[in-house]
This record gives structure tokens, sequence and C-alpha cells, in this order.
């Protein structure tokens, strides 16, 4: 099949295979650069569009999760073919909305067809099941033993709701949306109001491949509108049954507490904030610290610091090295000259933020770029703070979104630990060692790594692998639940539970649980993986 | 080692190393015959005693998480030998406490001690870590890949609340605290005061076993008191980092709303409420019917129905097997003696709860067996409801914790199916099936795996096998989280968390992700499992 060009967006949302126009307030996303509102102007949904979208859902659900893996994995697998396909479009509404350079975005869409790729080659698998078999022993004494065997199921329709600094790779069609339609779960996104563009183009395709693959209608639903009425209704509808969120601490908390609050509670996996330490260690402080502290501040900026590893804090202990970075740094920092945020509000944020950080007792600021002429515009901050202040006041762990960074300077290793063990939870921890530092790396890694979700050496968090290994995650409030990962395949298990299956008569189990293992699916029978047959127990 | 002998209890919690008598109000557990108070008196955990426990428990954490699994292996180890050993006080204590028959308490002690062996032997596979490499690739275009580790580290310091109807296996040594202690994560038990004397016991055994391997002291503790009190202070408190619980509905719920409501929120595991609905389809009642009636009467009455899986509700459509069926099934409980129950509190509940539920509209009372002469004392009874009733009236699910179960008769199988679909999330669901019902079974598995977590063909969910496969877990009100297991190797996911490893130098990874994979641990490789060694890609 071949793809249709793509034309512009209309201001339509997506209720199963329908474009439908809401009838509510008028919603238009900005030109960052002008403040410019821009057509088409969307109108929010009505409580009526929200009702068919999860109505829709939930019919889809026994049919999409019955599908079988292979069938599933040609959705996903031909809405990235649409994606690749319509690049261009794409990458054009994106920039406009979002003011983000063109070959950032270009590889944005390679990373969202690339993300569901590697969901579809997951599901190929089988892997993602986990599942176990522990055969029937019938001459076990005193009682016999049943014949038990295990797999994972979709939970039921999700609700999405994606982030704005990565209108393609964490929005639409993003690592959340991705996984819950891998696993089999029906997804509802409410449209990301900064890129609606970009989204009603992103979604036209998921359901223009959700048709092209037969997917029951209501497999992929958009809605346009606010996140305190709109949002809220989803949260509270009782047909959705998981949520993914990826922004503010306050929205997703507001969210948590409102899943938390319904009849029938239902998880939410929100990625919040984190502040991503940075620690340089003395030896690698010693022998190049000029050069990371260039190659900081180059990752402080990048995308105008609008990352959720962005490093917005560095740790180290005081010596003429840390003076070394601290001047390249600052040196790099006043000499950028600051890019134009992703919206006005993001803009006032990051200002107000900033200096809420730097007026906190013992803030210095250390440099200060330049800011363009637009509507949203942001400029690189570097402060800095003694490291006994760090420990004494956790209002210095506010994430400011954007090219703010906090550096600790810390009188001794002691102080460096007791900085490390008031951290609260992150998204990454970072460590620039050389082999001389290993001593301290090997005593500070468990304290990173029982605050960080990655735990990395010698390079930079911003960057994201999307791949088998990856943890994006972490203790609370870089998430509200540190057991899973919105990147990589494992962001799959968020959307599945357990089912044990007693003494179910073979024709009557799923393929991936039956003997013969018809689908060659990695299994545990006894506890043993394997990718074999299976058979009743000789053991007793 | 051999075990010490075991004398009797003392009144002491165990607070780390140390045997502590609380300073609180005096509490004593009961012989449910007589409603006799027994000695030894306990007295309630002070706010000092919780913070002992607690500050020893995050003192042990990084010490105990980082042992190694055969280390741990060795302490869930000795503490099934020492529970075996002690087989006898144990059972006797237990007898007088619970009042359930002695050998069904001394199959609790092996089930207890087995099922630590279980999660000593999964620890040693290294399976439950879920290690995942993905290789650098520095050949990789536009840019090199990063090399990316995985595996699962322990929460942190968890809270358990044992089950008042498994003193052994779903208590102070029951399956929350050996999946808990197996990840890594020290365990905090509020002792549950049905079985005082019975828990100090246990508590004690596991304090030695602690010793005897050398565990860091605070891995394991318990405290005496009322749930309200020491159990909301120890759900409060900031060290701790999840809960497992086996109780009522509303205590579950009381908990999950308090741990949600913490600053950092946690994970709570509440096992709380299930009716376990029975499907007799047309053919199985046909060929039948008596004989499944007599059979579900004694899994009805079977500890008194004092089960999480006790079948509460038979789902069946009009036909002379089921009068048969409800003919024998009524007889038998008619003829049911009936049993002390766990406590008065309990068997008072018992009564008003059947009441209630044989109040509501349309309910019939089929059978009623008789009561023993006992301070806790309940009578089997049967109650019965047509299946457009049932769907219509939510209060008809409400649980009945005991020997009371509710016949659904329906007029068809739509009528049938409606009822599935009308209800709430279960522990377990059962078919009893003939061959010429498989069609019908396979319409409505779908629908039982939605809402159960466990399906089972021609047996009766009592019986729940400690293996790799089970799952004693389900969707709400079963349990507030269906994503895990409270029974089963998989039960230790729970505790656990994902953290990956980025650019880490092999020296400072933990040894089951270094290339050469020293303890042989099953891994997936980009991807693809195996036990081998890992090797940088040459895949660019």
């Amino acid at each position: 099949m071949s793809a249709l060009p793509l034309t512009g967006p209309t201001g339509a949302m997506a209720i199963g295979a329908e474009p439908v126009i809401g009838t509510g307030e008028e919603i238009r996303s900005v030109d960052p650069r002008t403040g410019a509102a821009l057509d088409p102007g969307f109108r929010e949904a009505s409580a009526e569009d929200i009702e068919r979208a999860c109505a829709l859902a939930q019919r889809a659900f026994p049919e999409f999760r019955a599908l079988g893996a292979e069938r599933r994995a040609e959705f996903l697998d031909r809405v990235a073919e649409l994606l690749d396909a319509r690049r261009d479009p794409l990458v054009e509404r994106a920039h406009t909305e979002t003011a983000l350079p063109r070959p950032r975005l270009t590889g944005e869409v390679s990373r969202t067809s690339g993300q569901l790729r590697l969901f579809a080659a997951e599901l190929r698998t089988g892997a993602w099941q986990g599942a176990r078999i522990d055969p029937a022993r019938p001459g076990r004494a005193p009682l016999p033993r049943a014949d038990i065997r295990q797999r994972r199921i979709a939970l039921g329709p999700v609700a999405v709701f994606g982030a704005g600094n990565f209108p393609l790779a964490f929005s639409t069609a993003g690592g959340d949306t991705a996984s819950a339609l891998a696993a089999g779960c029906p997804v509802i996104v409410k449209a990301h109001q900064a890129h609606l563009g970009t989204a009603e183009l992103v979604a036209r395709t998921i359901t223009e491949a959700a048709a092209d693959t037969r997917m029951p209608e209501g497999v992929f639903s958009q809605l346009v509108g606010s996140g305190e009425v709109v949002g809220a209704r989803l949260v509270q509808d009782p047909r959705i049954r998981a949520v993914g969120f990826t922004g503010s601490r306050s929205g997703g908390l507001a969210i948590a507490a409102m899943a938390a609050a319904r009849p029938v509670p239902i998880p939410v996996y929100a990625e919040m904030s984190s502040i991503n330490p940075v620690l340089l260690l003395p030896t690698a402080l010693e022998t190049r610290g000029a050069e990371l502290g260039t190659a900081f501040a180059q990752s402080l900026t990048l995308g105008s610091g609008q990352f959720c590893t962005n490093p917005g804090l560095v740790l180290a202990v005081e010596a003429p090295g840390l003076d070394a970075f601290v001047k390249a740094a600052a040196d790099a920092v006043a000499a950028d000259a600051g890019a134009t945020m992703l919206t006005p509000g993001i803009a006032d944020h990051y200002a107000a933020a900033g200096d809420a950080l730097a007026a906190r007792d013992g803030v210095e600021e250390a440099a200060r770029g330049s800011r363009p002429d637009s509507a949203a515009c942001g400029h690189a901050r570097l402060l800095a703070v003694d490291g006994a202040r760090f420990a004494a006041d956790p209002e210095l762990q506010t994430e400011v979104f954007g090219a703010t960074s906090l550096i600790v300077r810390c009188t001794d290793t002691s102080e460096l630990t007791e900085a490390v063990e008031a951290l609260e939870g992150q998204l990454t921890a970072t460590l620039h060692a050389d082999e001389a530092d290993h001593p301290l790396a090997a005593k500070l890694m468990p304290l990173l790594e029982e605050r960080a979700g990655r735990v990395l050496f010698d390079g930079w968090p911003t960057g994201v692998e999307v791949g088998h290994a990856m943890v994006h995650g972490g203790p609370f409030p870089a998430t509200t639940d540190p057991r899973s990962t919105s990147v990589g395949t494992l962001a799959i298990e968020r959307f599945l539970r357990p089912v044990a299956y007693q003494d179910v008569p073979s024709a009557l189990l799923p393929a991936e649980l039956r003997d013969e293992n018809p689908l060659g699916v990695w299994r545990r029978v006894d506890g043993e993986p394997g990718r074999g047959a299976s058979s009743a127990d000789t053991v007793p």
C-alpha cells in the first residue's frame, strides 16, 4: 500500500474512523516566534464526543486484544511507514507550531517510526507476554498439582496525554501510544494544545493505518480540549483503564489524584519532573574540567533545554578543575544566543522559575546568555550554590524547564555525598569519572541507582536511546510509578496484567500457552526459560 | 545449624534483632471457641518503636540489597528450615488462636516453608532481575549507540499486613514477606491481632534465621498495634516504599488512600475482596449436576469458607441439571455442622453480611447448615436469585466472608453472559464444562479473563498452588493493583523497579550485567534471551 499525500490540518479530532469537528470553545495553537494564533481553529470536544470515543474504544477492545500479536504488529508497522512517507509535511507543521529546528524534527519522525517498529518486533518475539507453564503433576503427594499457565493480557482502553517538547516522539503516536497499542489497548489521545495541527496530521495517519490493516474501529481516537475538562473526563471515564502522561508535575499529580479517587482506581504513568544531576568527580575535573564545561553547556542549551533529561544540576567538590569547568561553562552560556521556546507560556514560566531559583538564599548567577526577539524567548542561565545550602534547601531542587542549571560546589566528598542523599527521584544521574575516580564512583553508584531510573557515565543525559534496555522513568517525582519506563520495549508492561489458566483444555488456551508452542514464543516451563514445547511433568 | 527448641510467646515484638515489649495499650488474641483472652498480653508499639523499626530497616536496606541473590537465598532457606523444625509448636499456637484444624495448619507450615524455598530458588536463577543488555554500536549512523544495560533493584523497606485466615502462609513469614525479602527489601510486619502469639513465634524464627545467616540488623521487624494507629504510621513513614496487605476491602482501601496521599506516594498491593464466580455450563450440569453440587458444597464449607478464593457465587442456566445441582448442594449445606470461625468479630460480620445479602429483593434461602456452640460460630448458607436481578443489583456482589454462596439462575445463555459482564474484578473465575460446552466456554473465556486473575476449569478455586505460573490477584476490587500477584514467583516483581546503566565501566556494573555473565543469569541481549556472554555489537 502506498501513502496518499497528506493535506493540511482541518481542525478535526479523530473519533474512531471519523474526522469530527468539536462544538466547544475554539482553541488554536500559536506560532511561538510571533505569538500569532495559527489556522485552523480547533474546537473542544463535547461530552458526547468523549462518550463516543470511549464507547468505541471499549467496543474495539475485545477484538483488538484478541487479534494476535502479528496483526497488531502490522498495524504499528503501517503507522511507521505512513509517518516516514509524510515526514516533510509533519516536520513543516511541527516546526511552525513549536519552533523546534527542522533537522531535530526530522530526527523525531524517525525516532517515532523506529519506536513503532521496535514494538512491532517485540510483539513478534512474544517475550512481552511473559508466558509461564507449570505442568500438571498428577502423581504429586499429598495432593496432585494442577496444570497452571500464565500470560499477560491488555488492561483495556488507555488515555494518553502527550508532551509539548516532543511533538512527535512523545505525543500522538509517541511511546505511550505505541506501547499501549502494542499491548492490545485501544488509545484515546488528548491532543496537546501547543501542536494541534501536528496532532491532527498524526492522528489522521494512525486512523488511516488502522483502516489499511483492518483494525476494529475505535482502537484509536484523539480528542481536543483542555486538561481540566476533556482530560479530566477521560481520566474519570470508567472505560479508561490506564493513563500515560508526560508533562508538568502539577498536571501529573492532578491526574494521579483523580485516578486514585475513581470508584475503580487505575494506574497512572506520569513522567513529570527531573533535574538530572551530573556529578563531576575530582580526577575527571582535574584532567578535563574546561572540556567538560563546554560539553555540559552544549547539552544544557540543546533545544533551549526543553528536555525532561536536561542537566539542571551539577554536583562537584571545590578544586581548580571545578573553577575551569565553571569558567568554560559560563563562557559558553554567556555566548549562547538563546532560542524561541515551545510556547509563550513555557517561556514565561521558565523566566519566573529561574528567577525564583536565583533568588533563594546563597544562590549566585554565574552566567546568562542572550535572548532572541520572539514571543517565547528564553535565555540560558547558570547558577551556583554551596553544598551545605543545597542539602538543606529542598526548593533548590525545583525543576526549571529550560536551559537553566544549578552548580553545587561542595567542600569535600562527604558534603557531595550528603547532597546526593538529599536528592529527590530523578530520570537520570550522570557521573564523569576517570579511572582514579572509580572507588568514589563505586560508593556513589548505589545512592544514584536508588534515586534515578538511569545512571550514565561520561556522557550527557539528554539522549534517550530507544531499545530493550532503556529505562526512562524513576522514583517520584520523576514519575508517579517507578516500576516502569516510558521509553523502550519494557514500556509495554505498563499496560498488561498477568492471568493464570488452571486446567484449561488445550483448545481453549491462547496459542502461546499450548504445549506445542505453535508461535515459538519464549516461556518459562517450571521456571526454566526456553522456546520449546512443554509436556506433562514426570516429576511427582 | 540446628534449631533451638521454641519456647512459647512472651508478648514481644521484634525490632531488629531485639525482642521488645511495647508500652501502649494491651492487646490479646482470643480463643475463638470460648471468647477467652489468651496469654500472653501484648502491648501496642509506641511511636518510638515504629521509628526504630523504620530506622533499622532503612539502615539495613543498602547492605541487604547489595548482598547478592545467593546470600538472600540462604536467609530464606534458613527461615524455611527453622519453620519446618518448629512445626509442632507453631501449629499448636495457631490452632489455639484461630480454631483452624491442626492438619490444615500443618499443611500451612509446609506451604510457608515451601514458598520461602521457591523464592530462594528463584533468586538463584537470576531471572527475577530481568537483565537486558543493548551493546554499544559505535559505528551506527547518524549517531553511535551507547552501551545500555538494565536490571531490577529493590524498592526499599516494605510494610506487610498479614491475613487472619492464613496465620502462617499469608502472615508474618507469608508470601508478601518472602517476596519482599527475596527482592532485597527489608520488611516490617504489623502483626495480625487475631494470632499475636503465632506471629511472635514466627517473627522470632525469622530474626534467628537473620542472625544465623548474618543479615544486617533491621531486615525484619514486627510491630504490634492497631491498623488505625500503628498501621497508619507505618504506611505514612517516608522510609516505607511499598505495602503488602491481605484483608478486608475497607482496610485495603484505607491503606491505598493513605499511600496515595503521601508526599511521595508508594505502591500498595492490597488483596481485598472476591466472590469467585463458578459457572456451570449446560452439558456439565446435565451430565453431573448432582455430583457438582456435592463437590461445590465441600469447597464452600472448607475451613468455614474463610478463603479469599471461596466460591461465593454460582452462575448457571435453568435446567433440570441445575435443579439437581442445587438439591445436592442444599442437602450438603443443610447437613453441614458448621465450625468455629477465626474470631468472634468475623463470625458476627459473617452473620450480618449474610443476612443483608439474604434480605435483598429476590434473594431466597435455599439451605442453611447448623452452627456449633462456640464464641465464633458460623453456619453454611446457600442463597439463590434470578439472573436479571443479579445483573441489575451490584449489592448482590458484596463479599460475605465465610461459607455463604449465592446461586444465580439465568433464563438462558444470553442472560448468563449479561451476569458475567456485570461482574466486578475477581481473584478467580471457574468454569465447569463438558466437551459440548466448549464453544460457549470459548465465548465466555475473554469475559472471564478480563475480570479475574485466574481462570480455572472443572475444579474449585480454593486451592492456590505456589509456583511460577500462579496468579493470585486480579482487577479491582479483588486487589488494588491488577498488574501483579501475591502468590508465586512473579510476586517478587511487586517490590522491584528497573534501572538502566549507560556506558558504565565493567568493573562498576553489577555482576549480572557484565559481558562475561559470571552468574550465568538469563538476560535479553539486543532483545534475544539467553544465558551466554555478551560482547560489543558488530552491527552498526
